[in-house]
């Protein structure tokens, strides 16, 4: 089968043996897989990762346990041990010991077939779009900022960074608070956003916030080493301030305010697949334009380009033949 | 009367005209003013301070509204403007207009008087020293973690740092569970916490923490930026991590890490000065051996060069005559 192997410095395009399923685990055939900042962080060191990227994706059941064969399913990327401490306190995606998939010591996505536990299976509705699936990965992370920290109906929240995952996360935000304002770059990004209601802002024209006008909830998806600095600046004394970004950097950042203004930082990352997938079927949230452009295999090289591009939302790799 | 004037290079003792009280508040002799790391770092460059510095003390109303004449008072450090929203919703501590005293704009302790605002004041017990209660400020700062953090009756708790601050909360915190660790780098400090019964390590043991060793809750009080790096290495992901100090640096941190273990930070500042009050009162707390020595005012070179020293926990000032 085909996949694409990152060995440390290049990503290219290999032939390479069909996966076996383990016990308990399921042959999957990918249909789409999604590029993800944490993707393109991984080409530039993050995690020392080296094997088949991806870890969102879409695909069909081709072997494994018999309950599983030919249902269509997204997967949950860490595989805990299952023997230690933390996965029998149900902490799996904390395990110690686990791999990820597509990010550590597990392959990925990117190819033309995968192997996961069933365990971290789930079936998608058939109201649901291959296009929209490939997002539950994303969209689970968005919902898991809900399952953190309280957000009470009309609560203002400001979200920084008008990516692929602060487009998530306003949708999946607005399902609790109306009072939203999504702070990005990028005018086409923003009203994208802005169609659905959202209230938007372009970051640089939020320097001075006035201080009843900061809010008791920031979410920092901007992508960037230097968002943590804004979301410091919008974020009101003893309030929080969600991290979704990960990359390679170690940003300096004002501990002391953090202190001083008693600010809560928390770190957010995966969510729950059904509460996702739920979502999607109940059509209570449009990922509608959301996806930049759907690229072959084959193409993998203009996709990640794309992908790299400040302009791009969500770009899908198309795996099957 | 003489002050400790820090003019944003130089700390100098110079004569200076007594200050006026305004309405509501008092004139205080002061009696003894302590040194803290805040003040340290402020001659580093830190607030950008000017002014007189200190801002922990015990002292004697001398003027000012009559039931508080010849009270032996402690006093809390942040006064709001009174007017805004944050000063009518009650967090006075985090007004965006207040002066922090001997920190932002307003002179401060190390000086034969000072005033403050009534409301700031807290009348000190009978049965509570003057040296017990120069040290009312920081107790109250390290009781504040139990306000923000809930710690459950045996849960493990590493403190990080076995110097004033350190010392202090691990006092306050072993009020609520015994399952504590201090780690710091001093054998005399750690001493002095082991003899109440209080578990003690060296930092540069605890290189390898296996996961199940983590602790729920890591308290950050070494005052040096490279601190919350071992914070990290220390608690377990879902953990939460107490932020108690400020420098005027800003350390390069992994934020990543943050997001992956999904850990949550948790900027302390200022506590509950009636909390601290009583438990000194009730005797619930000791406080024997925190203060390395004492100074006179005179002598501050000696007491500002012994307060940096690594070996040194609180240096007190006497500033009556």
């Amino acid at each position: 089968m085909k996949a694409l192997w990152f060995d440390g410095k290049e990503l290219k395009l290999r032939e390479m043996p069909r996966p076996g399923p383990g016990k308990n685990e399921a042959l999957i055939r990918v249909l789409y897989a999604g590029i993800c900042n944490t993707d393109l962080e991984i080409l530039q060191g993050y995690m020392k990762f080296t094997g088949v990227l991806g870890h969102e994706f879409v695909g069909l059941v081709e072997s494994g346990p018999k309950k599983w064969l030919g249902k269509r399913v997204v997967g949950e990327i860490n595989l805990g041990c299952g023997k230690c401490g933390y996965c029998l306190r149900g902490l799996t995606r904390h395990c110690p010991n686990r791999t990820v998939f597509g990010i550590s010591g597990k392959n990925g996505s990117f190819a033309e077939y995968i192997t996961l536990p069933v365990n971290n299976l789930h079936e998608v509705p058939d109201s649901v779009s291959d296009l929209e699936a490939v997002l539950v990965e994303p969209l689970a992370a968005a919902l898991r900022i809900l399952d953190q920290v309280e957000i009470k109906r009309g609560q203002k929240v400001f979200v920084l960074g008008d990516g692929k995952l602060g487009q998530l996360i306003v949708r999946a935000l607005r399902t609790r608070t109306k009072n939203l304002v999504l702070i990005g770059k990028h005018h086409h990004k923003l009203a994208l956003a802005a169609k659905l209601g959202i209230r938007t802002v372009l970051a640089h024209k939020l320097r001075a916030v006035c201080p009843e006008d900061k809010a008791e909830v920031v979410i920092e998806a901007t992508g960037n080493p230097k968002g943590i600095e804004q979301a410091i600046e919008l974020c009101r004394p003893q309030g929080k301030i969600v991290l979704k970004s990960t990359f390679h950097e170690l940003p300096g950042i004002n501990l002391s305010r953090i202190v001083v203004d008693e600010i809560k930082l928390v770190g957010s990352r995966c969510g729950d697949f059904q509460a996702a997938l739920k979502m999607l079927k109940e059509k209570r949230i449009s990922l509608m334009g959301l996806v930049s452009k759907v690229y072959e295999l084959d193409n993998f090289s203009a996709a990640f380009k794309k992908a790299a591009s400040p302009a791009s939302l969500k770009v899908v790799v198309k795996c099957r033949k």
